[in-house]
């Protein structure tokens, strides 16, 4: 030991030492795991926790603990030994790790409670950390947000978007730390140990970037210091480390990557940690600062009254339109409703939104990964975020969306322009697959108005929904068709018609249920009877009414503004296959071109005529 | 007019002017489109078609033609009127944009021959770019490819990911250009005519930027040349142009984006443009100029002979290695196979393909949205190219998945790790939504086999496929079933247990297979007869086998390791549910958690223990 190791420098040395002794211990019971990673990390972590963060180890919930967001979150045995340093898990709990009865995940979820977003996924951790940092902002707190990245992942496109927001929106409690081990799981990193390299792209991209040796912990200490003080822009600590550092079996070495120690192994490496503990000659580690305790503006538990839709019937109205009044209402009345956008808020209208809550609109510009990473970290932290672009575009967000929905957060989506019924642009701005993405999220509630009356309510419909919820909106107007006094119950559907003596049932969405009861009018008069049913909760269905209908008419026809795979067809199978009922289907065949709406509909099967046709050919050939 | 102007300044100007007045022509005639967007790259593209590209105007399929990308698919009038000034549609044809009969779409796609790719989904043009060029060093031509980006596209992480892939891989050949306008499309854009924060950006990112005016041809063409000029890195051109640029109504005015002019407005707008004209003293154009015609190794017709699958029956050997064995054979046979790799190809396998072939090993790192863009310009260009990650982390890709659907490439894809068989590492590793992602893919095949066999064949019946194709592999190591002189069509399926008694039809695929057969064995001792189908092609599904199984059983079961939305029971059903049959499924019924592969099979139903009381239960209930 040097004699010159001051008394705070030799306990968070031996803190970190210890979180690598955890890390071993912890992944060489579980038999799989990332030890090598954990031990690149640990001075930042133990220095992160034991002085630099601001939080009440007894209250993971207090709205002002600083933030702490593990991206790479294959280095989660570090994260709970260092729970288990300050108190937050026993020692013993992190040898659970990986166990099926044990919260300490292979990688952290929410399940734990100081757990704000699953991580795992690489490249997202800096996007929900300019969230949460921004709901500082919105609740007028000063706690600061801190993310420990992998440098294998910079690698990651939604870094640069994350970066970039962190820029704009001058995020100046933001603080991310890369660490910088050179090293990524099947060979050596773009840039390896070269620092300069790496920080020049953070300061193009605006950061104050610090460039640090990840394993002296008086400069780490230091570097968030600088951060702290630093005004305006985001700081970033490019640190450089070793992979497997302390254990010289694997320190510097490749071919380490996810690969736990023997027990043998274990116990060599866990001897020659130890023989690095340091004397602390009494002074331990600086007690952890508490929050300060300021909240400028707490969220209320509720919302206000909201104003209702005020539509006239048979009035014209896109749903897409009608959704932005819709949230634009509901943002007035819920100060914990935000709402984000990618340059398309004129699209998509929740240009009304900003004009009524300016302060809670956030611009994340053609970048949709860090709109709904951003969206992650406010829904984690009180917010009621609404995430809308084109419907066709949020699929560039599909692994953000994935992993919300591990995360089972609060976030709400809304996807515009769906299907071929937006005629001219083409295949590249339909959305054909949204529903398939969205019905695959556990719990996720997938909501399609086919009106305006219905637009406006299912925005509170998803606001109120526990957890996740997408929103399918249409482009062109179609008639106002409820009142304003119907409700939109999630797992709800609406019965548009019905007789007696009906043959066959119709359930669609959106634009194609006028077609449909257009067509019912039609055969109606050729003495055939259908059912049409307005399935706007696409997920939950309503198994009942569907079940109700199959029994009563015998046969079910889908029909959608989507690809077959994934959609409406689908959840209508899932109901009624078990039944052995008959469930037809109409839905886009085949990648669409340019055309006139009419003409799409009408060539796609989904016009009233081709609906028309396509019943009478389905009843007569019984 | 300026005397100044040399007489291939003066003819540019005039081709570019003429590419205004037709992109404002067409769109007010469309009465939808982007004429202001196309007014700002006008004279870049007069440049790029008139003297810069080096290509045969009469044959677009000529592989060493310099190659356009036009990443901005909303300009799509701006490059229809380029192909009218060299000839290569009509005039009139331009005229005809956005109709249902015309292939002259709102965004540029490959139905027409001099497109490589769909785009229109904003920030997928350069990592194509990027695949283009590599495709030069592997056929040995040196065309060069040249990639028009708007500057509001910028924010897309994609763009950084092809920005460092370009890097890496020295693609000197490789220009884009930033037609740097400022405006997006409901706002400015982060650094409007910044151009000096934009070329730092670039420069960080190992590019030569030259910032120019977009406006100036000469300047242009000069920047070009030293584009050219440049060895070991590509180059970007930050072009700082007006939107609308020579239309004063529109000129550098928001507001504008996506709106054509009205017809009285088009002729001000023309007669305006038209005034700009300028003698041309009889210079004219310089002639296009030929492509080199130099191509080292051109692609073979067809792969030579395929090394078959060398196992013993009952070894266990998982599928994402036997995957990984089938790759390298397909390479070693077959030269225009490529293999991309996002730092995983240890885990995936596919390092035996970059031993077996270094050279068509093309390394990502952790960025799969470039991964899969290059392997569109790469199929785009000749080349069969297998993408392969962990299945989870191509959702990252999901949107460059969509417009591959779009393009219809020839480009392969394998997911590994799919399922809760991983085990330990948990939810964000498990994919649960990857057959409902390519499943919505039109046309697109996904495979998914249960041993080393079936995993080898479906490498070579992918490559054989034409169009897009997924294969789906398993962590865990399962038993060699089939014979290695089986055979694995698209379309088909296996039935490897049956009888005259059976009662029930389990549909099934993957390591499922063998909890299926297991639990058939047990259920068969207590005299339920059960018929088990190892549905290795997902999507065509066997719709002929089904059929005749839920006739002959009259009850189906489908099993999966997957989400229930999306996957084999959704692909059953769109077969059967027309019939009327009997469809019950089991699937991952929520987001999983960490545990051993035998537990989290066990809790979600797809242990052989499970899956046997699922029958007695279905069967008893009848």
């Amino acid at each position: 030991m040097s004699p010159s190791v001051a008394p705070a420098t030799a306990a968070l040395r031996n803190v970190a030492t210890r979180l690598r002794i955890n890390s071993v211990r912890s992944t060489t019971r579980a038999g799989s795991g990332h030890p090598s990673t954990c031990a690149s990390a640990a001075d930042i972590v133990a220095v992160l926790f034991l002085g630099e963060m601001r939080y009440d180890p007894q209250d993971p919930r207090r709205v002002d603990n600083d933030r702490f967001i593990l991206s790479k979150g294959h280095a989660a045995p570090l994260l709970y030994a260092a729970w288990a340093e300050v108190g937050i898990v026993s020692r013993e709990a992190t040898l659970t790790l990986r166990e099926l009865t044990s919260d300490l995940e292979g990688h952290p979820t929410p399940r734990l409670p100081w757990v704000d977003l699953a991580t795992g996924s690489l490249g997202q951790g800096l996007a929900a950390g300019v969230g949460c940092a921004l709901n500082a902002r919105r609740i007028g707190s000063d706690y600061r947000t801190y993310v420990l990245m992998g440098d294998g992942e910079m690698a990651e496109g939604s870094v640069w978007e994350a970066a970039q927001s962190g820029q704009f929106h001058k995020l100046d409690s933001l603080c991310a730390i890369i660490d910088l081990n050179g090293l990524g799981q099947s060979r050596e990193t773009q840039f390896g140990h070269d620092t300069e390299t790496v920080a020049a792209r953070w300061r193009a991209f605006g950061w104050h970037a610090i460039v640090v040796d990840g394993h002296d912990v008086d400069a780490v200490q230091a570097a968030f210091a600088e951060g702290r003080a630093t005004k305006g822009q985001p700081t970033v600590l490019v640190a450089r480390t070793e992979k497997g550092k302390g254990i010289s079996v694997m320190e510097g070495k490749p071919g380490w990557h996810g690969k736990p120690l023997s027990a043998e192994q274990a116990d060599g490496a866990v001897a020659e940690l130890e023989a690095q503990l340091v004397p602390e000659d009494g002074g331990g580690c600086p007690a952890i600062p508490a929050p300060s305790g300021v909240v400028a503006r707490p969220d209320p538990a509720a919302p206000g009254a909201i104003e209702p839709p005020s539509y006239k019937k048979g009035e014209l109205v896109a749903t897409r339109e009608a959704y932005g009044t819709g949230l634009a209402k509901l943002g007035v009345a819920d100060a914990r409703v935000v709402a984000l956008d990618a340059d398309v808020k004129n699209s998509t209208f929740t240009d009304r939104f900003e004009k009524v809550a300016p302060e809670r609109f956030y611009q994340a510009f053609i970048a949709e990964q860090v709109m709904v990473g951003m969206s992650m970290g406010l829904a984690a932290r009180g917010a009621i975020p609404f995430s809308t672009t084109f419907a066709a575009f949020l699929t560039r967000a599909a692994d953000f969306v994935r992993m919300a929905g591990i995360s089972g957060v609060n976030a709400k989506f809304a996807g515009s322009h769906c299907g071929v019924s937006i005629g001219e642009d083409g295949g590249s701005q339909m959305a054909l697959e949204d529903l398939a993405m969205f019905r695959a999220v556990p719990d996720c509630a997938v909501l399609y108005p086919c009106d305006a009356v219905s637009a406006e309510k299912l925005v509170v419909e998803a606001a109120a929904h526990k957890g996740m919820a997408y929103i399918r909106t249409s482009r062109p107007k179609t008639p106002v068709t409820y009142d304003a006094s119907e409700a939109f119950p999630v797992g709800g559907s609406k019965v548009l018609r019905s007789s007696a003596s009906d043959v066959l049932t119709i359930a669609t969405a959106g634009v194609t249920v006028f077609e449909a009861l257009k067509a019912a009018e039609t055969v109606a008069g050729e003495g055939i009877h259908v059912r049409v049913i307005d399935l706007y909760s696409v997920k939950p269905v309503d198994a009942a009414t569907l079940t109700t209908a199959g029994r009563e008419t015998t046969l079910v026809l889908t029909v959608e503004d989507h690809y077959s795979a994934g959609g409406i067809g689908d959840a209508v199978c899932e109901v009624l296959a078990p039944l052995g009922m008959r469930v037809e289907r109409v839905a886009v065949p085949a990648v669409p071109r340019s055309g006139t709406p009419e003409e799409l509909m009408d060539i796609n099967g989904l016009s009233a005529r081709a609906l028309a046709e396509t019943i009478r050919r389905l009843v007569s050939s019984r």
